[in-house]
This record gives C-alpha cells, sequence and structure tokens, in this order.
C-alpha cells in the first residue's frame, strides 16, 4: 500500500479555495451587473470590484495584515458587501458584529475576538463610545458616515470609510495563502453564558456557496435560483454571513440590492423598483412585510422567500403563498455554515393538495450535495426512516464550524463521536425528506411523554384571530412538565382561552396530536407580544424565567 | 502577522473532498431512481449503491487496495458507472482505458500505469490476449461477460463481473483518506509521441462536478440541467471521465441511461423510450443522429445537447436547432477536468435573431465559477478584451491537472509560468465571452497573416451539398503556408471546387474572412471520408501526412 497522492509539476498552480476566487469572473462576466443600496445608489460589479481593492489598500495602511481581525458594525449596505470580500481576501478576518446585543455583550465579542479595527456605522458611534475605555485589542476606528455629516465624537477615529477609499490604491495585490486560513468570526448567543465565537475558513465559504448554490439552482421550477434572479438580503449581514447568500449571489453575478435598515414600506418599495426576485428572511420578517403590504398595491407573486432562523409556520407559509410568494424553509445554524437542507419540493412528485404542498414548503427538507444528515439515538445510531421515529439530527458537510473560540468544552460537546450535534429533534422519511418536531431543550416531557412544542404553536397559530404563540414547558409537581401556551391575538380579536383549547382537545380527538400536548386553560395566557432573540428568534428562555 | 488557520477541535471532523460524498445523498434522497443499461437491465439507486460495496468487496478479495489501479476496458455501462464510484471510493485508483486505441498502445498505457487488474468485456478479451505476453504489472483479469455466456480464453481470469459481485458482501467500509488521492487516470493522445498519463484526484473531482454542476443549473430557461432530467451519456466512458457528468448526475440524482455501443439506432429509441433529456457528445455523433433521425419520427426537441471535444460548427447548430435539439457547446481538454467554460446564452441578453443566436450557443462560452481564463500573450500578458486581439487561453481552476506521468518536460511546458496552457488562441468580448480562433498548432501563417482553419472550416461547412471539411496549412514556397482545404460531399450532391472557392471569395469580398483564407482550386481536395482521432476529432495530423 502507498499513499497514491498526486504530486503536481514544480510549475503548477495548486488552487486554494478562496474567497477571493468567488470574484474571479465578477468582474469580466458581470462587469456591467448592479449592485444597489437603498436604490439610492447604485454601482457596477466593476466598480464593485475596484472599491475591493481600495478598502483593502486602506486597511493595510492602518496595518491590517494577515491574521488581524477587522470588526463592522453596520446596516446591511454595499460597504458591507465590500467587506465580505475584502477583509478575507486580504488574509484579514471578518468581524460580523451582532448591533443588536446588549453594549455589555457587545464588549465581550469585541475583546474575545481581539478585534484590531472598528469599521462603524455612525447610528453605532454612541454604543462603541460606550465601551471604548474597556477594549483591549481596538488599534483603529473607521466611520461609515453613510452619506451625512461625520458624527462628533470622542473615538480616536482614523478615517471616514468613503474618504479613506477614495484615496486609497484599487490595485492591492491579493496574494495566495492556505484555503484553512479564518475568514470570518461571529458570535451565537446560546441559552446560557457568554457568546460563543464561530469561524469559517475561506475554504467553508467557498464550499457552502458551491453546495448550496447547485441545490437551489437545481430544481425544474419554482423555488429556484438562476442568473436572472434580483437579490435582496432581508437577513441581518452579521447573522451567519447572511446565510452565505452574498456569496452565492456574486459568484453568479446576479443584481443584488441592498436595503439598509429592515422598515417593511422601504423592503416593499425596493421590491417593486428593483425588481427583487430572491430574498431570505425570518419568519417574523415576512410576517411583517405581509401585514405592511396587506390591501396595498405591492405584487408580490414570484417573489422567492427562503425562510431560515425560525420553523416556518404552516399558517405563514399559507398566508405567503395567498400572495403568490414563492416561499420555502431552510435549515442550519450558525455552527453549520450555515445551510445544509432546503425544503424545495421533491423531483417528480407534485403535492397532492394545498395541505400537503405547505408541509413540503415547511419541512426541514432535502439535505444538500455532499451533506450526510443523519437522525440518530443518544448511543449516534440511525433511527428507522419511517417519518415516524425522532432522534437528534447530527451532521457532517464540508463546512462546518470547527470549534468555538476559547471554550473547548463546548466545542467537545458540540463534535461528541465526530458529529456535529445540532440538538434538534427530527424525524426522516423513507424518501430522506426531514422534519424536525423539536429542539432538544424545548421538547416537554410530560407523564412519560414527548410533546413537540413546535407542533403545538402551529396547531395554534390555525386558530382564527391567533397572530402568534409560543409554547413552553413549565415545572408540574404530578406531571413533571406540562406545556404552557403564550398567544399574541390579532389586532381586535376577541380571542379566549376556551376557543384555543377546544381547537386542541379536536386535533386531540383527530390524533394530531397527544392529549398531554393541549394545555390546561390556565396555562393558556395571552400576552401583547413574545420577546424575540437579537436575531428574531422565539426567546424561550425569557419565556421561562417569566413563567418560573 | 499569524498563520490565522482554524484548529479543529479534536472530535470535529475535518471533512476530505472525497468521491465517496457524491454518493452521501444518492441512497437516502434517490433510492427509488433509476438507472438503465440500453433500456434492458435497470436498477435503483439504491441497488447501484449495495452494488459499488460488492464492487470494492471483489477487487478487496483480488488484493485491490489503497493505491491500486484498476483498468476498465468496456462500452458504456451500469458496470462502468460502478467502476467510476467503487474503485476510487475504495483508495484505488481507476483507469479509464481507451479502447479505440491500437493494440500496442494500450499495451504501453497498462504499463505506464502499472495497472494491476484488468476489468474487460468479452468484445476486448482478444485485444487482451494478444498483448498479454507483454503486460509487465497486471495480476488479475475480471470479465464482464455482458449476459453471454464466458468467452474462451486464455488469459488467466479471475471470474466474472455479475458471479464476483453476487459472492461478495455489499458491507464495504468506505474509510476515509487524503482528498488529493488519485482518483482516476486515463491517457490523451497528442499529435506526437506516446500518449501522456492524466490523473485527477478526488478532490479534483467534487470540485469539477460542483463548479460545472452550478454552471449547468444556473440559466434561467433552456440550456439547463435540473432535477428533473434523464441522463443518457453519448461520450465513452473512457474519455476525460465522460467530462465528469455521471458524478454530476448521481450527485443530483438523476435517471441515468446508459446505452452500451452507440450506433444511431439505439439511441434515438433510447432517447424515445427512456425520455432521455440531458446528453453530451462531440459534433460527430450529433451529426449522425441527425442523419439517422431524418425522415424519421423521432421528436428530438427540448434535448439539450452539449456539444465537446471539437467545434460545434454554425452549421451543425443550426441543423440541430431544426429538429428542436437545445443544443450548445462546452469547453475544456483532457488536461482540464475537462469543463471550464459553457457556451450558454448569456444571461438577459436574448440573441437578436437567429444568426446571433447560433454564434452564441457555438461559442467557447463563458468561465464556469472560480475559473480563472486568461487570454494571454506569449509573456503571459492579457490581451485586450475587444473581441478582435488573439491570444492563447491560459487556465487556473480548482481541478487541473497537475502534471503528465512520467513526463516532466511535458508536464512543465503545460504548466510555464504557472498557468495551464491549452494552445487554443482565442479572443475575448467585453463581457467576457470566450471565442476559440483556432489551436496553436492549426493556424495557418501565409504572408505574414494568421489564418483559423476553423473560420474557413466552418464556412466551407455553409456551401450547399457540403456534409463535412476539414483546412490544414500546407507548405508553399512563397507564401510559407497555405490553406488547403479537404471535402466530404453529401451524398448525392455534385459538388465542384469552384463552388466552394467562389463562396469564400464572396465571404472574403464581404470581409468575414482574408482573401488569403481562401485556397486555391487545386487545394480543393474532394474525399470520401475525413480522419478521425480516437475520440472523434478530426484528425489533422493524418491529414498534413497525407498532404505532405
Amino acid at each position: 500500500m502507498h499513499e497514491n497522492l498526486i504530486t503536481p509539476t514544480p510549475s503548477a498552480y495548486t488552487y486554494p479555495l478562496l474567497v477571493k476566487h468567488l470574484l474571479t469572473n465578477a468582474q469580466c462576466l458581470h462587469g456591467e451587473q448592479e449592485i444597489t443600496y437603498r436604490g439610492a445608489l447604485r454601482y457596477s460589479y466593476r466598480t464593485f470590484r475596484e472599491r475591493i481593492g481600495r478598502l483593502a489598500s486602506a486597511l493595510s495602511a492602518l496595518a491590517v495584515q494577515h491574521g488581524s481581525t477587522v470588526a463592522v458594525m453596520d446596516w446591511d449596505s454595499h460597504r458591507y458587501l465590500e467587506c465580505y470580500f475584502g477583509v478575507p481576501t486580504m488574509g484579514a478576518t471578518l468581524f460580523t458584529v451582532n448591533v443588536r446585543l446588549s453594549a455589555q455583550q457587545i464588549l465581550y465579542t469585541l475583546n474575545d475576538a481581539c478585534a484590531e479595527v472598528v469599521l462603524v456605522h455612525a447610528d453605532f458611534v454612541p454604543l462603541l463610545e460606550e465601551i471604548w475605555a474597556e477594549l483591549t485589542s481596538v488599534r483603529h476606528v473607521v466611520v461609515l458616515a453613510d452619506n451625512a455629516p461625520m458624527p462628533h465624537t470622542t473615538l480616536p477615529v482614523a478615517g471616514e470609510y468613503e474618504a479613506l477609499l477614495a484615496h486609497a490604491s484599487p490595485d492591492f495585490l491579493f496574494a495566495d495563502f492556505e484555503e484553512r486560513t479564518r475568514a470570518a468570526t461571529f458570535y451565537t448567543t446560546g441559552t446560557t453564558g457568554d457568546p460563543k465565537g464561530v469561524s469559517y475558513s475561506h475554504r467553508d465559504i467557498v464550499l457552502h456557496a458551491m453546495a448550496t448554490a447547485t441545490t437551489l439552482c437545481a430544481p425544474r421550477d419554482g423555488q429556484r435560483l438562476h442568473r436572472e434572479d434580483v437579490y435582496m438580503p432581508i437577513t441581518p449581514m452579521f447573522h451567519v454571513l447572511a446565510w452565505g447568500m452574498p456569496y452565492i449571489a456574486v459568484m453568479l453575478g446576479l443584481k443584488i440590492v441592498l436595503p439598509g435598515r429592515y422598515a417593511a414600506d422601504l423592503l416593499l418599495k425596493l421590491h417593486d423598483t428593483e425588481r427583487v426576485t430572491f430574498s431570505h428572511c425570518v419568519p417574523t420578517l415576512l410576517q411583517m412585510l405581509l401585514q405592511a403590504a396587506e390591501g396595498g398595491m405591492h405584487d408580490l407573486s414570484g417573489w422567492k422567500v427562503l425562510i431560515g432562523g425560525s420553523a416556518l409556520s404552516p399558517a405563514l407559509c399559507e398566508a405567503a403563498l395567498d400572495r403568490g410568494i414563492d416561499v420555502f424553509a431552510g435549515y442550519g445554524m450558525s455552527e453549520t455554515g450555515p445551510v445544509v437542507a432546503l425544503a424545495q419540493l421533491p423531483p417528480g412528485r407534485k403535492p397532492a393538495d394545498l395541505q400537503e404542498e405547505i408541509r413540503m414548503r415547511c419541512a426541514t427538507g432535502r439535505p444538500v450535495p455532499l451533506a450526510e444528515l443523519r437522525i440518530v439515538d443518544e448511543h449516534l445510531r440511525d433511527v428507522p426512516h419511517d417519518g415516524k421515529h425522532q432522534g437528534e439530527i447530527v451532521l457532517r458537510t464540508p463546512y462546518l464550524t470547527q470549534g468555538y473560540f476559547n471554550k473547548p468544552e463546548a466545542s467537545e460537546e458540540l463534535w461528541a463521536g465526530g458529529y456535529l450535534h445540532t440538538q434538534d429533534i427530527a424525524v426522516m422519511t423513507p424518501d430522506g425528506f426531514v422534519q424536525i418536531v423539536d429542539r432538544i431543550k424545548d421538547v416537554i416531557k410530560t407523564g412519560g411523554e414527548w410533546v413537540s412544542s413546535i407542533e403545538v404553536e402551529s396547531l395554534i397559530a390555525q386558530v382564527p384571530g391567533v397572530q402568534e404563540s409560543a409554547v413552553i414547558g413549565v415545572r408540574d409537581a404530578k406531571w413533571g412538565e406540562r406545556p404552557m401556551a403564550f398567544v399574541v391575538s390579532k389586532p381586535g380579536a376577541r380571542l379566549k382561552a376556551e376557543a384555543i383549547r377546544d381547537s386542541l382537545l379536536a386535533h386531540a380527538d383527530a390524533k394530531r396530536i397527544s392529549k398531554y400536548a393541549v394545555p390546561e386553560l390556565d396555562r393558556i395566557a395571552f400576552v401583547a407580544e413574545i420577546p424575540k432573540t437579537s436575531v428574531g428568534k422565539i426567546n424561550k428562555k425569557v419565556l421561562r424565567e417569566n413563567a418560573a
């Protein structure tokens, strides 16, 4: 037996998978393609490529080098897109700061990540001033004035973004380096402890872009991305590299619309005027858009919207389909690249009716190429693929987080047994479609039975007058845990707990859920709103604290 | 400055890009999908996966191990597809023997590649017997009887393929190994010297599949591959891993039709009965199919046919479009993976008329993602992208051949200056579309001007009554070289050299070609056929020898 590795010819170029290579054809094939910020600023891919060079030159002048970390605090903008490419491509690490965290958490993450330079939008300058004295590694601050006058600040500002770019050379030589070099870092906020730093290498980003693009492009008809799509992200660019989609959009040379802050009327206006055809967001944002579009003249038909972050409920899916939106769910988490599965309609199998179609569009979906997605018991043994047996989703793909920053124990737990543990409980059908049932920690254990909080939520959402709901487990002396529901009524609706309980009991009679899953009347609470995390997910941690 | 590499958690799985991972979802997502051999044998992906395990077990019993080379001599079959996956996946090297070479060349390649086991179709047993005494490394022969009785042979046969599989276990443990492990080897026949061995690693094959699939799937409308396509290769599987398409087809879970030998009536029958929608072949084969389909009842409309190996001529393209075939060209060579560009219609730009559409479909096309395709002068400087300046195409992609087997000088020449040299002369338009003008060695240098042999060929093809033509440069005392045309008339056509010369002169008057490009009357020769290489390309080497 011998190694049998291929030895390259001395002169041969051994091509590393680097973020810069996603740009290779952007300038040459799509030079005239447009990128627009809020419809107000507009430039070509050719200019985009030039500005990436200028950004790298400007950062270089601030002593940013291979291995430096550059933090960004901005709304979704062309500047952010430039940082997605310019920072990693010069060998530095892009740190996408979650601007919705508390000042103390932001402080923690900037120090933990050893950020050297912060690019900060004027809106966040006060926040940065607040924590400035405690920052341990930041050397320079670049302000993104966003076309307004420079804000007054006590920060030692190295310059304004546009001014720095204007004076920098577009001809930066982007060298090659190891493909496992850290390209991007961000923090994921778990339910306990400090935020945890997650990193992706250049190789991770390129392989994620290729595997996800292949899946997105492959369906015959609906729900598919193609080269003539117009792309507008509605997921903050600090959030898991906005699911990797900006890299895919540039690789395919799509027109890109960056909306700045997320106001529903602006998003709808941009959708209309820029002819947006492909977006992605969390369910809450889709809900907000549908409400804002109600009664208006917006034609949303054909808008492909990929939903992630939280489960797409059948009720929201139906409401979106009613408006002609081609909505479907994706699956992944901060640690997984993130996309590992997409709920595209299966090839050659038309859904029998609307209900089946909705079920398919809301499902966790089919894994992307190269993704090994298993559903296992606690001994890492596969559960039967019968659509009934539940287990945890564990993963191997070419682009998973290899561990958390400075958190060896949490990292080992994440990777127990050589598979990445998602903590999502799911079933798999015989034809390989995955359906998540719940998060491990959100499953309600009552009287020896497991109740899926998500299942109960989605049934409550079907009760007329319900806008949103969240279900958690609360301590119960007799049953161990019992489900408790928090319900937000639609404006003007006069809902009563009885209506919800009766509806759930009817589902239990029809064997759609267990009768143990139906909360008692005094465990159905009407609230003004459901607490959300910084990225728009239901914050069950806060609900549990409130309930306790 | 520090390295900034991501260090994996000890338990983390660091995913190597291996051919086996292309199979990950084949069984689980597409278990019931069909693979058929000639429409006669038919099985599911599930069975396919099982048989790959059996093949590996059977080869293992013949002492095939990591680093061994297994040669295959077969027609396009399900067995060949099994070898595409089973052999590399066990860590061995798949050697796809070009069965159209001479016995002496096959002997040379089997010895040069150190083949240990040969899987040989009964049809090629006599050929193997002829060279058996001189083989230096082959230990075992497995006969593929192809459902017929075992042939009588003097070879020391280890068994028949089906019998060996039937007795082997489907549960072979496919281990992980380095992604730069050699996965496949084949030989390319240049115009001089011995065939040269080309190898691809597991990483090469996976990245080629992903980059090519992304490009094939990305167009909005025509010319695009999707998950519901039915795939039938019409490029021999010994030829550049049949352009990597079988790996893409399995990755996407397509129905696959393997046609065996290429008889036009069988191919058309399979197209009809199996509802084939995607194929690829050399121009000669498309020509053969169109002739065979003439006057018949075959509905070829919507059949997507990717053309490679030689230039797609406008005349052939138009004839295919007339039958409704969605025909388009691809670009690459044995050393390049091979696909590096596809002549898909550019996004958002509908062709003005049929002539423009034909030109686009016949062009070299747009590079796939990650492919750096440059057109350079002899000092590796880019020529202007104005559609006029000519230069050589040089390449960097993540999956190029890193050098030839045992040929350090040829390898260094291939990779001079760190770019793979294609020896193709081309122009690039301002929007990045590439058009090959000629091969370096086929360009005709006459009176200080460069004449493209391909251009002249394609104009001759437009003369009524012409079936095919080839143009070469022949020595001329006054001009250095002069073009000489070899023409095959259509059956029954009474063509004269004058008609061809007059037609070319009219093109020269209209400035479509230089007047130097028009051959003299005594340099227009009518022949019964044009010599072809083993893979169906015009053999200009033989033409030059005949002319000299």
